[in-house]
C-alpha cells in the first residue's frame, strides 16, 4: 500500500491558538485512495528546518505533501525549501505572473511587485491551478517519490486538490475497490446515538464506522475496502442496513449533504418557500439557509427581532402576551413564526427565541429555547433544553431549527 | 532561547476525524516560559519511526516532549523508541509495578499482567507520577537534550505536567520577560498590509513579528522577549510604533478583541443601536453583531431580503428604483439601510447586497458588493469588489460592512 506523510507550514501553525485542519481534509481523501497517512508534521517558516523534514518523509514514504508557504512574502519559504532539498533550481515563469497579474486586474487592483515570487517554479514540477487565489500548487515526481505542494488556506487548498490532485492521484494509485455510507443525523446527543448503534458496528473492522459530532449535528461514515465491489457492498449492507433501521428519520441525509442542502432540495420541486424570524440565533438561522448556492429561490428573508418592542413592530408579536409569557415563551415563538411567514408570503415561517446566556434576561433558565412553526396546516412551538456556552447553545438552536422544518415539510411525526 | 519540538504518538491522530490537542496546551506552557515550539510531530504506533523523530528533534532543540504510547499494550511503543535513540537500556522498577497494582487494587480490581510493561523505565530516568493514571510519566536529561515522556490523555498528561513538569521546568530555564502587541486590522488584503509594514519589522528578529488573515481580517503580533521588561518595551516600541503610524485607522483593536466587540463597546457608552438589512450576507452580519453577550443592549434587530419583492415589503424599497437599478446597486444599498434604520428606530443602519456567485442574477460581476448606511448624519452606500468564492466573498462583506459601521460611529474619514 502507497503511503504518505502530510508537512504543514506556517510560524502562526505553531502558536497555542491554531491547529492545522487541511491534514484532516487531506487525510480523508487520501485514506479514501487507499493511501496511508504515517506522519503530520508542522514546522515554522523556516527554510533550513523544513528542508530536513521534506529530505527525511522522501527516504521514509512514496508521498509527501505539503500546505502552506506558497504567498508571497519573505516567510513563505516552501518553493525554496523543497527546491533545496530536491536540488532543483527554481526557474522564473512569465505565464504565472501573468495570471496573478490578470487575476488582480479583473479586481480592478494592480499586482504588488512581491506577488512575483509566486512565479517562481521548481525545475520538472507541473503547475497545479488554484481556482481561489494567487499561489499555484506544485505536482513533482522524482523518483519513486511524488511531492504535492498546496496553497495553505483551505479555501484555496480543498478546491486545488480536488480539481488538480485528485485525478492525477487516482492514476497513480493501485486499484482498491472503496465503498462507502455517510449518514447525517441530528436531533439526538453522541452518546445517545453511540449507545444505540454501537451494537450494529462494534464486531467489524471493516466497514470502519466513525461517529463525528457539533452542536446537534452527528456524521456517521461506513468505509469498507475490498478487492471487489460485490464484497464491498455486502460488508455495507451487513453493518450500515441496521444502523439505518435503528435512526430511522433522524437521518437526514445519506451522502454527506448539509441540513440546509437538503431543505433546499425539499423546497424547490414542491415551489415552497420559507421565511425566518430569529430572536437569539440573531441571523444564524438565515444565513445556514442562504449558504446553499441558489437560495433565493426559495428563501424570501428574514426578522431579526432582538427586543421586544421589535418583535412587535416588525412581527406583529402582541404586546400583551409579550409581558404576559416573556419574550422566551412557546406563545411568542408561534406569533413570530406567524409573523414570519404572514409579512412575507412564504410556505412556512420559522422562528427562534430563547436564552442563550450567559445571563438570563426572562428567568428561564439559560438553554431553554422555543422554535416556532407556521405551515399551510398547523402553527405552534416546541420547547427544547440546549447544553452548552452561548455559542454552542446558538448553534443546536440552528440545527433543530432546520430539522423542525424539514420535519414539517416531509410532514413527520 | 531554549526550543523545544512536541511529538504526538498515536495511530489514532493520524485518522481523519483527529486533533492532536494535548499540543496546544504545552505550546502555551512553553511559550509562557519563554521556550519556543519549533516543530510538531505526529507518528503513529510506529517504533522505528518514532526512534528517528526523536533523533532528529535531539540534534535540532533542547527540548523533546513526547505525550502518548506510554500504555501497557504492543502498541505502546514510546519507551522502547526512546531508550532505543538515547541508547540506553529499560529497568525494571518494583516500586513502580507495586504502585500500579496498588492502583488497581484500590478500585477493587486485579492487575492485568500487561500493566507490568508500564514498570519499565529508561535508564537515568527520574520517575515522574500521573495523579491521574497508571502511566508514570518520564523526565530525562542527556547531554545538552532534556526528553519529556508524559501520558496521551489530556486528563492525565495536564496534571502530570503542572505538578511534576512545570516546576523543574521553571528551574531550567533562564528568566525572559515576554512583552506583546497585538493589532487586528481590516479594509485592505495581507499583500498590501504586508508590502505597508514589513519595512518597520523586516530587520528585527525581537520582536518576532507574524501576520495572521482570514477574508478580510488580518491579525498582526509581536512578541518582544528580553532580560528585563524596559528592554522588551523598548523592542516593541521601536517596531509597534512605526507600525501603528503606517496602519493608522484601520487598527481597529489593539488587544485581541473581534471587530464585533469593539462595536459593542463603541456603540454601549454612547447609547446608541443599530439594525441591519442584509441581502447577500443572509444572517451573517446579525449573527456576528449576536455573538457577544450584551449584544441586546444595542442590536434592535435586522431585516432578511433575499427578494426583490421582500426588499419592498419589509423595507420600503422602492420598486421603481429595484427596476432601474436592480438590487444590486447603490441606489438599493442606501434605500435599504434607510429602511432598516426607520423600522427599528436604531441610530445606525448598515446594509449589505452583493453577488455573492456561483452566479449573477443581476447582471454584475460576481464579487461586487454595495454596502448601505444611514445614520443620523448622512445616508449613502459604498461599493466594494471581492474575491472569492461564495463563502469568501460573504466573509469579506460582513467584515467590510462591521467596519463601516465602526467608521460612521467615530465618525472616520
Amino acid at each position: 500500500m502507497l503511503d504518505a506523510v502530510i508537512i504543514a507550514i506556517g510560524s502562526e501553525l505553531l502558536t497555542p491558538s491554531k491547529t492545522d485542519t487541511n491534514s484532516l481534509y487531506l487525510t480523508d481523501q487520501l485514506n479514501t485512495l487507499g493511501v496511508e497517512v504515517r506522519k503530520k508534521v508542522i514546522v515554522g517558516d523556516d527554510r533550513g528546518m523544513l528542508s530536513a523534514e521534506i529530505r527525511e518523509a522522501l527516504e521514509q514514504v512514496a508521498i509527501v505533501i505539503l500546505t502552506g508557504g506558497l504567498g508571497p512574502t519573505e516567510d513563505d519559504v516552501t518553493r525554496d525549501a523543497v527546491a533545496a532539498a530536491l536540488e532543483r533550481p527554481l526557474i522564473w515563469r512569465q505565464d504565472i505572473c501573468d495570471g496573478i497579474e490578470e487575476r488582480f486586474r479583473t479586481r480592478g487592483r494592480a499586482m504588488a511587485e512581491i506577488n512575483k515570487r509566486q512565479a517562481y517554479i521548481i525545475e520538472g514540477a507541473t503547475v497545479l491551478a488554484n481556482p481561489t487565489g494567487t499561489a499555484p500548487g506544485l505536482w513533482i515526481e522524482s523518483g519513486h517519490n511524488l511531492i504535492v505542494l498546496l496553497p495553505g488556506p483551505p479555501s484555496e487548498m480543498k478546491p486545488t486538490f480536488e480539481r488538480e490532485v485528485l485525478p492525477r492521484l487516482q492514476a497513480r494509485v493501485p486499484e482498491v475497490v472503496i465503498r462507502t455510507r455517510f449518514y447525517r443525523v441530528t436531533g439526538m446527543t453522541e452518546s445517545d446515538l453511540d449507545t444505540l448503534i454501537s451494537p450494529a458496528y462494534k464486531d467489524y473492522t471493516n466497514p470502519a464506522t466513525t461517529v463525528l459530532a457539533s452542536a446537534g449535528d452527528i456524521q456517521v461514515h461506513l468505509r469498507a475496502r475490498c478487492e471487489t465491489a460485490d464484497e464491498a457492498e455486502r460488508l455495507l449492507a451487513a453493518v450500515g442496513d441496521p444502523i439505518e433501521k435503528l435512526l430511522g428519520d433522524r437521518i437526514y441525509s445519506n451522502n454527506g449533504d448539509a441540513l440546509e442542502d437538503v431543505i433546499g432540495r425539499l423546497l424547490r420541486p414542491r415551489q415552497e418557500t420559507v421565511a425566518v424570524a430569529e430572536s437569539l440565533t440573531g441571523g444564524q438561522l438565515g444565513q445556514r439557509l442562504t449558504s446553499v448556492a441558489g437560495a433565493s429561490d426559495y428563501f424570501l428573508g428574514g426578522l431579526l427581532t432582538y427586543s421586544d418592542r421589535v418583535k412587535t413592530a416588525l412581527l406583529g408579536v402582541d404586546p400583551e402576551v409579550l409581558k404576559r409569557y416573556t419574550a422566551v415563551s412557546a406563545e411568542v415563538a408561534e406569533q413570530m413564526a406567524i409573523g414570519a411567514r404572514d409579512r412575507t408570503g412564504a410556505t412556512y415561517g420559522i422562528s427562534t427565541t430563547g436564552e442563550a446566556g450567559p445571563v438570563s434576561a426572562t428567568g428561564a433558565p439559560v438553554g431553554t429555547i422555543y422554535l416556532g412553526y407556521a405551515t399551510p396546516a398547523a402553527t405552534g412551538a416546541i420547547r427544547l433544553v440546549m447544553p452548552g456556552d452561548r455559542n454552542r447553545v446558538r448553534g443546536f438552536t440552528v440545527n433543530a431549527a432546520l430539522d423542525l422544518l424539514r420535519r414539517h415539510i416531509l410532514r413527520l411525526e
